[in-house]
């Protein structure tokens, strides 16, 4: 049994907390947060404080907060020598106090408060400066059904510059498909199969491969209409960069 | 049953064919290319010609051909009156020579020749100048699991533009992802659930809603170490605009 504490209660936190509370070989012997009120409605599962002076013995202790209060809380806590993790992609191991025994606990994936999240597909980037630390974090991904990955300060924040691409530059790809065919009236919905197919299809084959359209077939006058048709500065600036991106990459 | 005859053997015609063949509802009366080889290893499931005044009578004549070869090829053929339709996106429905029922029959999708392609989640466009031809076009798609969606020009050259910033674009970000993965020796493979999810998600909640990240938090230190990171310009570049585009949507 794996006992953790975690602290913070953002969109990390709490699908975290729901994971391991789910598990059998994982205790949440309690949940700290800086403001009781967001975490009061769980204290029938698990005890919540918030006082830091308060917390209690555990093996694991996950620091789920803002980038930016990651060393600060760190200094906070009042013990040393216990196993003390952030959860950032990009935030360096060594932003937590040398006191404790440090490491970084990385779910690769996208949280939002009202999503479900499955972590059995999900990768975990684990990272420790001691091997027995690494086995506690590996054990505690393995716990919620994850894949534990491991990897060093420059791959963690390699592999989060890239989920920037994948995850939030797509996503936005796809809003502004969104204002395109809002701005003809059509439903948005039509593309779903598509974007859905896009992804799916770099299960078995590299991007790569994968790529088709006018950019990839250096078609000058779907290009020249495409940039007709954009209405927005903006667009057209994106439209413009990623199809010389294809080009590049395709040889034109 | 609706007779059709195909004119190409691209990818689309090459899936098409597999699809109509597949369909109780539907006969393949004929398959044309301009260059035998190509389809003649089909010549004991269908009737093949590289010969277009040979071409034998059918409710739908199907150019799936190069978009540039749409008006040409119309012209060519030596009947008129019945029902011709190409498969662009892009292409006016009025490339078509007006001696014959002119229609277009669109599958927004992306198609490869070594992947599988599934119909029955695949929004098919129709447009026709005739009611009856609309008709046809709908029981047709219908006739291989698609969904038909009538439209007009201006909103399937819409779909069109869209489908390449989900598509074209989103991929190519999958491979600049490829690039910065590879680069620090890490496995492209641990972002394919991230992949998955991002597209996943807006079947639920609006891209506008789904997004996260430094972009949209205005997160200027990571932001900064981001571009850092990145050793081409280009993607310093594409970094740039979409962090700018995201900022634009969410108001910083
Ligand atoms: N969201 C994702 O998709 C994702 C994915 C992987 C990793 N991460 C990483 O996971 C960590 C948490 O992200 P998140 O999305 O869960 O953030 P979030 O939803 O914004 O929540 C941040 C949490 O940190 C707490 N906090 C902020 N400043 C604090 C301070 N000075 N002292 C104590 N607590 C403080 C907040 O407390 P209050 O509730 O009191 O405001 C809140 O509970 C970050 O390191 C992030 O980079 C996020
Ligand atoms: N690929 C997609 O993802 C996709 C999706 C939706 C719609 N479309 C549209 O579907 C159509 C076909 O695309 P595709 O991807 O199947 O193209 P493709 O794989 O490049 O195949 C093009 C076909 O057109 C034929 N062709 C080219 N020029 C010709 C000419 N002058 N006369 C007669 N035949 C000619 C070629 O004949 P040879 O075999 O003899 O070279 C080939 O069979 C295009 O209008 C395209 O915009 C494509």
């Amino acid at each position: 049994m794996i006992k953790v504490v975690i602290l913070g209660a953002g969109n990390v936190a709490t699908h975290l907390f729901k994971a391991f509370f789910a598990s059998e070989e994982v205790t949440v012997v309690q949940w700290y947060n800086r403001h009781l009120k967001t975490i009061d409605l769980h204290k029938n599962k698990v005890a919540v404080t918030d006082d830091l002076s308060a917390l209690k013995e555990a093996d694991v202790y996950i620091l789920a907060v803002s980038d930016d209060a990651i060393e600060t809380l760190s200094e906070q806590l009042t013990f040393s020598n216990r196993l003390v993790v952030h959860t950032s992609g990009s935030t360096s191991l060594y932003a937590i106090e040398k006191k404790h025994n440090r490491g970084v606990f990385y779910p690769l994936q996208t949280f939002s408060k009202d999503t479900t999240v499955d972590f059995s597909a999900i990768p975990i980037c684990v990272e420790a400066l001691k091997k027995d630390d690494l086995k506690v974090l590996k054990k505690l991904a393995k716990a919620i059904g994850a894949h534990p990955h491991k990897v060093n300060t420059d791959q963690r924040q390699a592999l989060h510059l890239a989920a920037v691409f994948v995850n939030n530059f797509s996503n936005q790809l796809y809003r502004i498909a969104h204002e395109i065919t809002e701005s003809q009236g059509v439903e948005f919905d039509i593309l779903k199969p598509l974007i859905k197919e896009t992804a799916a299809k770099i299960e078995t084959i590299s991007p790569y491969m994968a790529q088709t359209g006018p950019a990839k077939r250096n078609d000058k006058k779907t290009i020249k209409r495409h940039l007709k048709q954009l209405e927005k500065e903006e667009h057209q600036a994106i439209y413009t960069l990623l199809t010389q991106s294809i080009k590049n990459t395709h040889g034109h």
